[in-house]
């Protein structure tokens, strides 16, 4: 309806997005662990409740500015929808990574942590890749869902599937390549070690083309 | 006021629904497992946020497609309603059914688990059928106000009904034939043992069908 | 608008949402208190989840049947303001009180056990009696506030009250003269000792009174 | 669009609102220290629910009447903007410190603590610092945004931004400088040392200030 907005409006919203995104992941799950004596269910319960509550305030607030994707999987399903053209795409993602890693190590600075670390928690195995391409799939599904039948509910969708996935996957559902790669970088609750992080990407991918080709059979 | 969608359509909408339903009512009952250490109370939060969580994203992006019922309870009462036909009623229960299952084993799959099992788990009594029964009354009284109210409410309603009902009912409310039949195929949290299921669903449909009556005079 | 629904459908109304509100108020304590393992804390968010919810979809339901009160301190308020006459309210009341009741009965039937019961858990002195006070000022603000500027969203405006509140009053506000009784008859984890009640109930009645006083010098 | 309402009224909200957000932020802190045994990412699970649902509240009903600031810095911040004059702002801050701080007698009264206290619990460090710039920065922010883009939304997302914030920061995310203040006075699980309270201030002065800046280069 209106013009979109100028590039570097945008560019900034998925920065600020993406560093507070990550940043909530990242710090509640170190609050999380620190606070929970070791009971893991608590400390995932915290952790699923941070994560879910910002998503829904930065798609809200950002959603009208850059469509707040903070994740390169929903920027290339834009492209090939033909909703976003490659070259804002890569000035999108590079601000996801870049703005989002800034927002792991805020994380870490906030908690007195050292700011750069590498995360050796594995997380890998046929289950688990299963989880991230079901988890994508299911995020691309809700978009387009939502997008097409109620677009002002996008913040609630988003924000509730990840709360849901958080916790019918068995991988916590990262759903999300940048997010992967920056939660690489902290050997934290929500860490994961550097090697598991490409066959998780991929997945993230399987399964984001599949919501996208599935989406567009049931909801175009 | 438009034409309904394609009965193709509705059918995959109602089989990615209960795919998606069911996979996350028994994943997150293992996850919940996994992580609680023995405090059920704090597995059931986990399993109860998920489930409530995902049901709100379903019915948004399904509603306006097929209804979004995922419950074969649901599609008699439209039956009884003259809002489904029979024809449609059953390939609606058919896909219900045969995707939730394959829910169910996406489940097991992504937890490394076995894929078919069968569960132990006793639940049965007079307490937990006035529970299911109970539980379904208020889903279908919950379904018709909401209908006739404020429609548009509907995937927050049937969220937090089934969300206070995981609590409130002895049986933590199953409300629903074909997750019944699911999760009978899953030895985990949220299972139950094959021989306790024909007592379950009949509970149900009593519920189901009082609540009918009731919504009917209160709300029609 | 349009004319209000006939008395019996009122009452009805008045008297499925006390049922489903008080059952699932006593049921959820029980349930949570069963699988809490001792830890109060979380069972209290189970309880808390549980009666956000349900209130949120009650009063959904039939607040556009009957204003959803299920609280004879609301029915009072309302018939002080002229918004109820004074031989509805007495029907309303007694639907609240009858059909609640028999909702704490039939969660004690669901949960397996004796339907009669008297609570000898004490809940007494001046600073539960303030948290009454409190609780209920707090309420009678919410529904004057939220109906005076955003009437749509009275239903989650008291579903989040209650759910602060059970959290920030010594009492767990009770805020209901209704389910004070209700409770007094459970001895389960949301019960009240019957001697405890009559201060309970004048501690909401002076706090109802001084929220409507508030809420007139402030909304009307 | 509409005459605001007069001074009076406005001021009566900020301090009803004061009054009720820092109550529950204390008291519920207090109830769940008391209940959690000691498991304090459950007490804080509490604390967060109860303070998160009573904003949403709390903003939806005095919004209309005063802005429901309740936070010197959003006042402040408004008065920069031009949308408060100076004198109204100094008379909105005294109302949220007195109102404010009688809330947090009121819950220490309601569970039988001495109401006059001093925190002796120490919160200190440049992480906590960056913690309460960054928590202030992001709630600027968020404001800023939904007001641009989602006005209707504002309860929602500055509840869910705290939220949020409480986990993902190693401070709890204050990020108010009336309610720090409050809680120097409170030698509760929500407390802090008065000797730490200047520096949160000025941490959250110098991160509401940039979130101005931001949210005007952003959403303007």
């Amino acid at each position: 309806m209106t013009k979109p907005p100028r590039l570097t409006k945008r560019i900034a919203a998925e920065g600020l997005g993406s560093f507070f995104l990550f940043a909530t992941v990242i710090g509640s799950g170190i609050m999380a662990a620190n606070l929970s004596g070791g009971n893991d269910a608590v400390a995932l319960l915290g952790n699923t409740l941070a994560t879910g509550a910002m998503l829904f305030v930065l798609i809200t607030m950002f959603g009208p500015v850059s469509g707040a994707h903070m994740n390169p999987a929903v920027s290339l399903i834009a492209v090939a929808r033909g909703d976003l053209n490659g070259t804002d795409a890569a000035a999108y993602i590079a601000a996801q990574l870049t703005f989002g890693i800034l927002g792991a190590w805020a994380a870490h600075l906030m908690f007195d942590l050292p700011t750069l670390q590498l995360s050796v928690k594995a997380r890998t195995g046929l289950g688990q890749w299963m989880g991230e391409a079901i988890a994508t799939f299911g995020l691309i599904l809700t978009i387009l869902g939502t997008v097409r039948h109620r677009p002002n509910w996008i913040p609630a969708t988003v924000a509730l599937y990840i709360t849901a996935a958080y916790w019918f996957t068995s991988s916590t559902s990262f759903a999300n390549p940048a997010i992967t790669v920056a939660r690489s970088l902290s050997n934290t609750f929500a860490g994961i070690a550097p090697d598991d992080v490409p066959m998780f990407v991929l997945a993230q991918l399987v399964g984001a083309a599949l919501g996208a080709i599935t989406g567009k059979a049931v909801f175009d």
